[in-house]
């Protein structure tokens, strides 16, 4: 879609999220790896809006220092007066701005961009309304409020609680979203009373007002998904396990095998290449790319790595942020590898952390190999040369090379740069004491016996 | 509920338990890290009974050894004649106790002491029936006998098999559960024949003979979970599964964030603070504390350990019994921590085994630390001071002590105590040969062509 | 069954399998760690086919180095005219075979051999047809081509899009596989025309033709798993989840304890004794054999292995190829065993690679041991004697041999023949500085500042 919109989103975000019983705000609880306003923003990014607004309440400061350094303007709602009191905040931060406006919900991060297209293209459309309401068709649409329309014209909207029966049986429901024209929007908001039990002042209303200059229509969304919000850690988890259930349907269809496809849980930006295998119980962290033919193995959690074609990774592989592995490396079991380049064909197999690195093509890193990148107070780097063979139980101090090419001798505690080609060995003399276990054990169980 | 009752508990537990194609007792089989059998004892426990009498057949020193140094009585049912009979065999143990005597199932582990409390209640109700028998509304009811019921009076019991199809129509399902009075109990046993197929002596037959008397009522629970047997692995692994759904549900509804419930392993008696978020893929077993904040990333497998607020603990952690870790501690992949306690702001970050130590505020353990606490004979202790740092891949020999502020240098063995403050090294010193490297590759090369 | 059959196989494999996106052949994509056509051959070659043909096309030299040394055929279709077009492929193969034919597909692995059998008994029967068409009783027949059938002959075969309404309703549905004399099949074959939209020759228009004939039967099974074909990741996942889910219930009927069967994934072979416990995320790659009353705990992965009885693994254990464990062993945490017997009541805990070794019975490895078995070029061997303790951290330097009874210090690196009831150690001298970390910490912080 290249058609461009001049719109101005206002996203609301004050509510209190009292039933998710956290101290984080509500809509920076993450979905697949990601903020659920952050989700939402992306969609409405994708539209280029004129401005953004979001509207928040108590914990500003946690959302405000979540969106720093994004091109988004901040309206307080001090008192919780409700949706409509809520969007009327937003009037300074809008400004001077008269062109259409989406009012969107943080907790409800999932609306795709081709919809919200829709319901400017709504309002835009030569008979235009004044506010266009998005709704969703539910399947089992419970307590939600029902709108009634007459093709794409709202006749009614109507609280489930007040709905009668014959309303009750319709599926089309309200999502709370809508699109309107500035102008309309704050002009209806000046008509909306609170005289109800919350004696608050509802969004929805507008479109009752709007209904009266035979102003208001609906665009309709199949996908309850679009339209499902968050209120509780079970709505938030449900969610999340919705995201991962299209996420992995993707992945299947794009060409990787997921052999237990549900107990693999991707980031909203993972990258999967074709062919691609990835065995039971893998999590991915934010900012993975894997190429085309790499097999992730079981037990991996790979957050911010970048797998080469036809890598190995695991069983019981972590990778983290910097992880950037060439073409057919194998990364074993119980091995950690954290801002490091490991070449072409480098194999680093086994119980092994790999820090601060840089691992040259075909190097071969023993078992229990230890980079020791840190003193306490910096982080220091170590390099491996193509070729190198590192013995097992191996420690490397870093700042530290070894060439290309050298062997370290295992066990050796490597503390001083290593030539190429060169043997390096760092260890204590073997000595023997014949008899000694035999005469320790004599002891140890005649005292146990004492 | 405070309100105690006068009760005897009669858990029957002879049973073969043939399905489950085991050498472990049935009713000892674990659900969430518990025998079956506890978990009934601690519901019947809750209501504080005058004795409880388990009736035990085959098996029934495992049975006892699991029960030892509870305040339970046992009676022995020699060959299997039926419930009827075995309740006869708890004569005996019950004593001269006269009151109200609850029957329950050792392999129905879940019902809820409110359930039994109604239980005792009804039959201590003004119109007293002389036994309450427990009816569940299944909504597969199946294979179960029915309860006929005219309000909470009991019409008719009837056995599927012998049931009409009006009868079968009905949801009301018996549990065997029942709550009688004792001298009503064993009358009423003297009573029942066992002119059956199988020429035993069934325990509802009591409640037919009540019916005579026109004495005889039901409690009904609408959770089928209450009532639910075990008589094979699939049925075990099925209760075990509802346990958990139940338990997860009940964490995100205290605040926690399980971002993939069903892939989160509970144990009975683990404890979840506020705001704790649990990655997919963890095993909790007994006796886990986890305080408000702490996060506890994928494939983490926690039993006997607490937990510190703001804690991060995984992906691959292991911690055992008796690691309790400090508020803002952080454990991290393919380390063992047990018995030990790991105080505030300490790290563990990789690959690292500590047993039986203690491990001062904001000390930091090097990846591949192991502190070897055993010599074949006893465990020793490892105490590491506060700030200290213990650098990669070190071996602490225990007993042993690195004071406070003490710096461990990587690839060391410490046998001796460490000064606070100083700097101590145990490694071999680093050798070179130049060019070895190169003649051993070219010398392996040629051995290999030949 | 010990009747045997004349009969041969067509296994067609020659389909682009374009929706898999994948350079891998379709048929050798694995179910439970066994590629698809290898389940489908096992089947077939246990009802000891006279021969089998497997027709190709594209990707052929995949399928054929898969199969390499097994008593197959190959037929090749160059170009894809349709199933018709590729059986007639195999008619060189066949040779002067002139008895019955079953023509299978490569990609619908899952049809059991009593079935097949079934097939073959309904071509020899008195009133034998000419043509025996497998159908499945489909509970969502969805697009499957029906077959409409009065008793078990064959009135019409009908495709989804050509089917009237009532068809339709039909759920007897088309599996594609067929029983044919071979006369009869090359017969027909040639009768079959490619007037369709596809310009292909379609093989089910045989049974059209035997229907003029009054020689066509149906055999049905009502297990559609066995009819599941697979053309897309989607359908191989689901088609693996079905596969698990029927071998986790066997598991559980057998006597195993799975406490979360959806989370265990087994492979083709694996073999479970009576009273073993495998707890959540556990993988079994090909080759496992566990004994009676072993306990496989969370997080383990596992090929190639035998457990003995009573032997305890992981959670976090990694078993390779060749890991030969005995009774009750035990295998720890972040533990990997390749290629190695460990005897009777040894003990390897922790963080530990033993890899190409022996080691004898109730041997204890410390935590953090490394066998250093790979110089780069050869494989080495560790063998460690019965009664045997290895000191954590250590390092054994393959090939090396420590004795009977032998004790290595902690943190020692072996590189010598330790002798039975010695002590060896081989370590560098621990030295101290008083107060230098704290002037490190000091110059550091300076530094920091500056």
């Amino acid at each position: 879609m290249t058609k461009t919109h001049d719109f101005a989103a206002v996203v609301l975000a004050a509510g209190q999220g009292t039933r998710m019983r956290s101290d984080t705000h509500k809509v920076l609880h993450p979905i697949a790896g990601r903020a659920m306003l952050l989700h939402l923003l992306g969609s409405v990014d994708s539209l280029s809006p004129a401005r953004t607004v979001v509207v928040l309440g108590k914990g500003r400061e946690q959302v405000q220092s979540a969106l720093a350094g994004r091109e988004v303007r901040f309206a307080v709602q001090e008192e919780q007066k409700g949706t409509g009191h809520a969007v009327q905040q937003a009037a300074e931060a809008l400004g001077r701005y008269e062109g259409a406006v989406l009012v969107l919900y943080g907790d409800t991060p999932f609306v795709e961009s081709a919809t919200l297209a829709r319901m400017l293209e709504r309002l835009d459309a030569p008979d235009a309304p004044g506010v266009v309401v998005l709704g969703a068709v539910q399947n089992d649409p419970a307590a939600y409020g029902r709108i009634i329309a007459n093709g794409d014209r709202i006749v009614k909207m109507v609280e489930f609680k007040d709905a009668s029966d014959e309303e009750r049986a319709v599926r089309l429901c309200n999502s709370g979203m809508l699109a309107v024209r500035c102008a309309d929007l704050f002009r209806w908001l000046g008509q909306v009373g609170n005289a109800n039990a919350a004696g608050e002042y509802y969004l929805p209303d507008i479109v009752n007002i709007a209904a009266g200059e035979g102003r208001q229509a609906v665009v309709i969304t199949g996908d309850p998904y679009e339209t499902a919000g968050v209120n509780s850690r079970a709505e938030l988890a449900h969610l999340e396990l919705e995201w991962q259930r299209r996420r992995r349907e993707q992945a299947l269809d794009e060409g990787a095998t997921l052999i237990d496809p549900e107990s693999v849980w991707f980031a909203y930006d993972t990258k999967l290449g074709r062919d691609v295998t990835v065995e039971p119980h893998v999590v991915f962290g934010p900012g993975v790319e894997v190429a085309d033919g790499a097999t992730i193995h079981a037990f991996s959690h790979i957050e911010g790595a970048t797998i080469g074609a036809c890598a190995s990774i695991g069983p019981f592989a972590r990778l983290r942020p910097g992880a950037d592995l060439g073409e057919k490396t194998k990364v074993g079991n119980f091995v950690e590898i954290k801002n490091a380049v490991v070449a072409k064909g480098a194999k680093v197999n086994h119980l092994t952390y790999v820090g601060d690195a840089e691992v040259g093509e075909a190097a071969n890193i023993g078992a229990g190999t230890i980079t020791c990148n840190y003193d306490g107070f910096g982080k220091y780097k170590t390099v491996i040369g193509a070729g190198a063979f590192i013995g097992s139980n191996s420690a490397l101090v870093a700042p530290v090379t070894v060439g290309d090419g050298a062997i370290v001798g295992a066990g050796s505690v490597i503390t001083r740069d290593v030539e190429p080609d060169s043997l390096a060995v760092a260890r204590g003399e073997q000595k023997g004491i014949a008899g000694w276990a035999a005469r320790f054990r004599s002891k140890m169980t005649r005292k146990a016996a004492e």
